[in-house]
């Protein structure tokens, strides 16, 4: 039998003894109610076909960032629409800046692009805008598509508009595709200030990807979606898909989704306060933290961390499959108060016993 | 502005008036209450992302239908896993018996692969056993890959297994995978009797398609699965994938669904009752009927029967972008019998000034 190795992220909690998952990076609030009615009377009416071209959430998304509606395409959760993406490009060489989410490279290995690697460093603090003058010198004629994902998973860090916008620059010079990925955007600190959206509209070669799994913790449902001037590009990348890729319920929570900016600006408030907490109880215990923007931290530890934490029903995400990272390296969600502090307490607990800082086996 | 040209399929009832919708070929019993409860409930956990694995679904299908839960590949819808089959595949040239589904076609050419034609014939019946040795004969050492849809969409029409095993030992012989479409199996007379489910485990070029939309009544909900027993293959598939591609909802709505087996039975007794019904009715009218063995009846009609139905509110499917056919053909579902009657009754009204037979413009 061949194993299946189709999940190498957080979240599989299915075959796990699971009592709190710190694994993923969803809002900690939870999924507001009236997004949970909405998906509901989305299954009721689910003897019909979704629409096909989400014409409703298209409007709600275009109204809500600003944009055409001709420029939104939707997706079954936003991974979809990386592998979309690559179909239709069809690139030949790509250039990632990692450690990142792993898709990205799924999805150039998968299509038989070349995937080159922008190594950031931990001397650095992974921080691109520290040797921005690499990146660009590293995108070359031959370079078709590159991939940035901002604030970045798992490090948390953001590149600054000024940096993506001479990377921008220098894609649109040697004609190449700029991904950027703000799926985490919502949920960290400034968004309004390092968002590209603004530039979607003169820029046909920019491709934002937004999740909305993530923001209103509709995980299961799936919903993402992209942002893009280059109609020909969505076009094509309509071709490389089944058209009723977006479910009723996913489409009808994410029209609700939108209107809930008080439940996002309330997540935004207390994941700042539970970082700051996280950070301080963290660095207490000898743990490095990466103190990054979004709604997540990156911290390098004792390797033991993680299956010390998942013997006590604890998940959080190990790092070590990310690109230039290994296995002292982890990625903790910002949860609520209740939740962050049983894991304080139980690190504390484990730190009793074992010493938590790196390299100490 | 570029038109977005994505649904090519009925169901599309979003920019219309619609009263009835005859354009989509779902269970006209409606979702059953047990499979909206489980939809439902997935909803309530939608801040978990998705088992990545379906693990409990591939279980349940594994089961209903006698095989190893191993060969089995769950989808976001059946459609998804056309397109995901064909990329991992990555098939030069592909044999379509058409008139079909046009997503076959659709997944071959966004590869670039050259999608062939077999064409069924309509003083055949559009019937693939009448020409069975001119088929094998097409089937040549170059062949990636051949589609067949058992039971034919939108024809109806059934290939006996004797047909279909001919086919597959000669796409055996010259190294080609058989991609049979079964996704209207269960809402079929006779299913037990053309299924080729039992000749996966022994057939590792065979890959079976199965949407669980239409037997359930969950197209809104998106819900399909695979059964191959080129576990290689299956893997292939993955990597063309993200790992959720099952919404929690769909998940709880497919192991339901599998339960429902009394529901199943019923409608198809109703549906061989009520295909009786607008048989003979239609005939009545002049309107030529090919008797298929699905929920659904393809029909030659006066090319205006499309507007003229719409004009009352009522949608049916026109068939002239399937290839081979033309703006005469048209695809009915056959619904429950309150709405088959309003149809017959409107078109009995519309019978009265146009004559409905073939070719009276």
């Amino acid at each position: 039998m061949i194993i299946r190795e189709k999940n190498p992220h957080g979240g599989q909690i299915y075959d796990k003894n699971i009592l709190l998952d710190f694994s993923v990076n969803v809002n900690p609030n939870g999924t507001p109610d009236s997004v949970i009615e909405s998906a509901i009377s989305g299954v009721m009416q689910s003897s019909s076909y979704p629409d096909a071209f989400c014409t409703e959430l298209r409007k709600a998304i275009a109204l809500h960032y600003g944009t055409d509606e001709n420029f939104v395409i939707c997706s079954n959760g936003g991974a979809e629409l990386i592998f979309q993406t690559v179909a239709a490009l069809k690139p030949k060489r790509g250039l990632i800046v990692e450690p990142t989410f792993c898709e990205y490279r799924q999805s150039l290995e998968a299509t038989g692009c070349i995937a080159e690697t922008y190594q950031l460093k931990a001397e650095n603090g992974f921080n691109l805008e520290a040797s921005e003058k690499n990146i660009l010198d590293k995108i070359k004629q031959d370079t078709d598509v590159v991939f940035i994902c901002n604030p970045n998973n798992p490090t948390g860090m953001v590149t600054p508009k000024t940096t993506l916008n001479k990377i921008l620059a220098k894609c649109n010079q040697v004609g190449a595709a700029l991904f950027i990925d703000e799926s985490f955007g919502e949920l960290s600190e400034g968004y309004d200030e390092f968002s590209m959206i603004s530039e979607v509209e003169s820029s046909p070669n920019l491709f934002i990807l937004k999740s909305m799994t993530k923001t209103y913790a509709i995980a299961g449902l799936r919903l993402g979606f992209g942002l893009c001037a280059d109609e020909k590009l969505i076009e094509r990348i309509c071709k490389h898909s089944q058209c009723w890729n977006v479910s009723l319920p996913a489409q009808m929570a994410g029209i609700q989704s939108l209107k809930c900016t008080d439940y996002v600006k309330n997540t935004l408030k207390i994941l700042v306060t539970e970082k700051e907490f996280l950070t301080k109880r963290l660095t207490n215990l000898g743990i490095k933290v990466f103190e990054g923007r979004a709604n997540y931290l990156m911290i390098q530890a004792d390797r033991r961390l993680y299956s010390l934490l998942l013997a006590k029903g604890i998940m959080i995400r190990q790092c070590s499959n990310f690109c230039g990272l290994d296995d002292s390296y982890f990625r903790i969600a910002v949860r609520d108060h209740d939740e962050n502090l049983v894991l304080i307490q139980t690190l504390e607990e484990i730190g009793k016993e074992v010493d938590l800082c790196i390299g100490q086996v």
